[in-house]
C-alpha cells in the first residue's frame, strides 16, 4: 500500500494556499460593492479549513517522497485545485451548475482557457478575477512541476531536463520549493510588465490585470465574450503577442539573464526552434489570407500573427473567427494546436523539444539507411540524447495521439459532429482553449455541449496538463501492486 | 555513384512482364469485338520493347544488389509499373487525360482503389479488366516486396520479419524469386476460389473475375460506379468480406497450412489482433447505427461488417455512403483507415504488427514507472523485440503521420475543404481508396480534384505502399553521397 499521509500533507498545504488566494476576489468584490464578496469569503473559509485539516491531521512527516507517492500527489493536487477552485464559481451568481463550474475551474487551473460562460462582459468582477487567478496559479504551478517533478518521474522524455543525475524522487519537494522561490520573482515581474504594457496600450486597469495574468500563463481566459476582438486595438494585440511568446520560453533562462547571462536565451535550441516554427506558421497563415482574399496585407499579417501565436502558445485568445478563413483554415489551426512552446514555460501540447528529439531520431534513422555501419548520435542542445529518453518521447507522442483519438471518438459517440468532436478533443488535450466550427470555435463557447462531454473534456485537460503518463500510470494495476 | 545497370536490368524484366500481361485485355477486347483491343496491343508492344531494351542493354550482370541499389530499385520499379500501366488507360477511349491516367494507374498498382472515372458501368471491358489486373499484380508485388525486400532494408520495423539474421541485401533477388514462386500458387488459388464464390453468390462472370482480382489484392476497384451497392446482394457481400479478410492475412501462413500446419494461422498473434480489431470496429459501427437509427438491426450489421472490413483491410469497396451515418461516422472511418492488416498480406496503412509493438512498448514504459529497477522486455509473437526494431516502428508511425499532415496541408493550400483534404491525404497514404465528404466520399470520385492534387495524391499512394522510408530516403543527400 502507498502511504497517503505525505500526499495529504502536501496537498493540504497547497489547498490552504488556494483558500487564502480566494480572499483576493472577496476583497475586490467588497471594495466594488459587488454581490459575490460573501461567496468568495465562504469559499475561502471552507477551502482554508479543508486544507488546514489535511495538513494538521498528517503533520510531522519527514519530507521525502517515493516515486509512486510523487505520481499520486501530482494528480491529486491538480484535481483538488480544480475541485476547490470550482467552489466559488458554483456558488456565485454566474449561472453555472455543478458540471459547468467544474469544467471552468479545470479549464482555468490547467491554463486551457475553454469557457462555458456566455456574457463575460456583464459578469461580476470577482468571478472574472478568480478565473484569471486560477490560470495564473496554474501557470506557475505547471512550471514548477515541469522543472522539479516531471524530470524525476521520467515521463515523456522529461528526464532530458534533469539537472543532476543524482536527483531522486526524495528530493522532489525540496527542489520544488527552491524552484518555486526562484521562479516566482520572474513570473511576477513579467506579469507586472505585461499589465503595464496593456495599460500603455490603452486597456482599462481591471482588463489589464486580468489579461496580464491569463497572457503570461498562456491561459487565454478573457473578460469579454469577443476576447481580443473586443479591444479592436493593434497595440494591445502586439503586447499580447510579445507576452504570450514570453510565457512560452523556459523561465530558467530569464533567471540566467537576470544573473548576467542574457545570451543564454538566444542560444537555446528550444527557443530557436519554437520562434522559428511560430514565424513559419505566421507566414503561412498570412500568405493564405492574401491568396484567399480574407484580409488585405496589413490586417492579414496582424490577424495571422495574433491568432497563430495564440494557438501555438496554447493560449487561446482570438481576434477573429479564424476557422472561417477558407477551407484550409480549420485543418491548419487543428495541426498547429499540437505544437506547443518550450519546456519550463507555461504552454501545453506536445512541446517543441519533443519535435527536436523526433527530428534528430528520424535524421539518424535515415542516415543509417545509407551507412548501415555508421555511428550516428541524436543530440539535443549539443548533448547526446539517451536511448531511454528517445523512447520515452516517442511513447509520449503516440500516447497523446491515442488519447486524442479515444477522446474524439467518445465525443463523437455522444453525438457531437466531426469537427466539434475532433477539435474539442484536440483543444482539451493540448490545453489550447477554443475549438473549431460553429459551436466551440473562437466565436462560440463550450456551454451547449452535453454534460458528459464536459466531464470527458475536463479529464482531457488534466491528461494534457500532466503530460498524459503521469495520470495514466495511476490506471495500471502494476502501480497499485506491492 | 550508384551503379544503375543492375537496377535497369531487373526493372526491364518486370516492365517486359507487364507488357506481356497487357495482351490479356487485348485478347478480351478482340474476342468481344470491343474498340480498345488495338490500344492494348500497341501499349503491349511499346512496353515489351522498352522493358526488353532495358534488359538487353544491361544483360550480363552478376545478381547481387547493394542496399542502396535495392532502395532505388524498389522505387523505380513501382514508378515504372505505374507509368507503363497508365499507357493503355491514356490511349483508350475512357476519356482520361495524362494526369488522370497516371492517377488511375498508380491507384491500381498500389492497390489503393481511388478512381477518377465516372461511368464505370459503360466502360469497355478491356479497360475494366486492365484496372483489375493492375491491382492484382500490385497485390502480389507488394507481398513479395514485404517478405523479400523490406526486411533486409530494415525500414519501419520490418526487420522483425527477417527469416535468417544472415540475410543480406545481396540475397534480395534470389529470395524475391523464391518467395514469388511459392506465394504465387496460393495467391492464384485464393483468387480463383474468390471468383467461384462470387459466381455462386450470383455475380456475372466478368464481374466475378474483376472483383475477385480486386478483392484478394485488397485493391477495391469495381466495375460499377456504385461499387457493391450495385449488386444489392447479401451473399455477394459476405463473399467479399471473407476474401478481403483472407487477403489481409500473412500469405506465408497459407503456405504453412497447405504444408500440413493449419494451426499456425489461428496461433499467429498478428492474425488474432487483426481479426479482434476488425470485430470491435464492426460492433462499434453496428451499435452506432442502431443508436442513430440509420438502419434496423440486420441491415445495420450487414453494412457495418462490409464497410468496416473494406476500410480496415484498405480495400475501399462501399455498399453505402457510410460518411453520412451521422456526425460520428466520418471521424470513425477516418481513424480506422490507419489500421491495416497483417504484414505478408496485401493491405496498406500502419498494419497491425506495429500497433502490437507500440502497445508492448507502452506497457513496458508504464510498468517501468512503477518498478524503476525492474527488467521488462517487449515481445512480438513470443520473441523479444530488438530495440532497433522498436525505434524503427515508432519512427515509421510518426513519419507516416508527418507525411499525412504535410499532404493534407498541401491539399488544403490547393483550395480543398478540410474534410476532403484530410481524408484524401489519409486514404492515399493508407492505400484505402475512397475518402470522406461529398466530393471524394464512397459515393463520389476523385475526378473533380485539381490536377496538382491528383499528382500529390499519386505520390502519397506510392509513399504509403513503399512504407514511406523506402521513398523518402532517396531524398536525403546522404543517400547519394559516396
Amino acid at each position: 500500500m502507498i502511504d497517503l499521509r505525505p500526499i495529504a500533507l502536501v496537498a493540504g498545504v497547497l489547498v490552504a494556499m488556494l483558500g487564502a488566494i480566494m480572499l483576493v476576489p472577496a476583497l475586490v468584490d467588497l471594495a466594488l460593492d459587488a454581490p459575490n464578496w460573501s461567496v468568495f469569503l465562504i469559499s475561502a473559509v471552507i477551502t482554508l479549513f479543508a486544507g488546514g485539516a489535511m495538513t494538521v491531521a498528517t503533520w510531522g512527516w519527514s519530507g521525502s517522497l517515493s516515486i509512486r507517492q510523487a505520481f499520486l500527489l501530482t494528480s491529486v493536487v491538480w484535481l483538488l485545485m480544480a475541485g476547490f477552485g470550482a467552489l466559488p464559481l458554483y456558488l456565485a451568481d454566474a449561472g453555472l451548475g455543478f458540471t459547468d463550474a467544474a469544467f471552468e475551474a479545470m479549464s482555468g487551473i490547467t491554463t486551457t482557457g475553454s469557457t462555458v460562460i456566455v456574457g463575460l462582459d456583464s459578469l461580476s468582477r470577482g468571478v472574472l478575477l478568480w478565473r484569471a487567478l486560477l490560470q495564473w496559479i496554474g501557470g506557475i504551478g505547471f512550471i514548477v512541476m515541469a522543472l522539479a517533478v516531471l524530470p524525476m518521474l521520467q515521463v515523456g522524455g522529461m528526464q532530458l531536463f534533469r539537472i543532476e543525475s543524482s536527483d531522486t524522487s526524495e528530493k522532489i519537494l525540496p527542489r520544488a520549493a527552491q524552484i518555486a522561490g526562484s521562479i516566482a520573482g520572474v513570473y511576477f515581474a513579467l506579469s507586472v510588465a505585461c499589465m503595464v504594457a496593456y495599460l500603455l496600450a490603452g486597456m482599462e486597469t481591471f482588463d489589464a490585470i486580468v489579461h496580464a495574468m491569463t497572457t503570461i500563463s498562456t491561459g487565454g481566459f478573457s473578460s469579454h465574450d469577443r476576447s481580443f476582438g473586443y479591444f479592436e486595438s493593434h497595440a494591445t494585440e502586439v503586447v499580447a503577442v510579445v507576452f504570450m511568446l514570453a510565457g512560452s520560453l523556459p523561465f530558467i533562462l530569464y533567471l540566467q539573464a537576470v544573473r548576467g547571462r542574457p545570451g543564454a536565451i538566444v542560444r537555446d535550441s528550444q527557443v530557436q526552434w519554437f520562434l522559428g516554427a511560430a514565424a513559419v506558421f505566421i507566414i503561412v497563415a498570412f500568405v493564405y489570407q492574401l491568396i484567399e482574399g480574407i484580409y488585405a496585407a496589413p490586417q492579414a499579417l496582424r490577424h495571422a500573427a495574433f491568432n497563430v501565436v495564440s494557438v501555438v502558445t496554447t493560449t487561446g485568445y482570438a481576434s477573429d473567427d479564424y476557422g472561417t478563413w477558407g477551407a484550409f483554415a480549420p485543418a491548419f489551426f487543428f495541426f498547429i494546436m499540437f505544437t506547443g512552446g518550450c519546456t519550463g514555460g507555461t504552454t501545453g501540447s506536445v512541446k517543441i523539444f519533443r519535435f527536436q528529439v523526433l527530428f534528430q531520431h528520424m535524421r539518424v534513422q535515415l542516415a543509417r539507411v545509407s551507412y548501415p555501419h555508421g555511428v550516428f548520435t541524436p543530440r539535443f542542445n549539443g548533448r547526446p540524447i539517451p536511448d531511454e529518453a528517445s523512447r520515452s518521447v516517442m511513447a509520449f507522442v503516440l500516447l497523446l495521439f491515442v488519447c486524442f483519438a479515444v477522446l474524439a471518438a467518445a465525443l463523437g459517440l455522444l453525438g457531437l459532429d466531426s469537427i466539434t468532436a475532433m477539435s474539442a478533443a484536440a483543444t482539451a488535450i493540448t490545453n489550447v482553449g477554443p475549438g473549431l466550427g460553429d459551436i466551440i470555435g473562437p466565436a462560440g463557447t463550450f456551454a451547449k455541449l452535453p454534460d458528459a462531454a464536459k466531464w470527458l473534456l475536463s479529464f482531457g485537460m488534466l491528461l494534457g496538463r500532466l503530460e498524459v503518463f503521469t495520470v495514466l500510470v495511476l490506471f495500471t494495476p502494476a502501480f497499485w501492486r506491492n
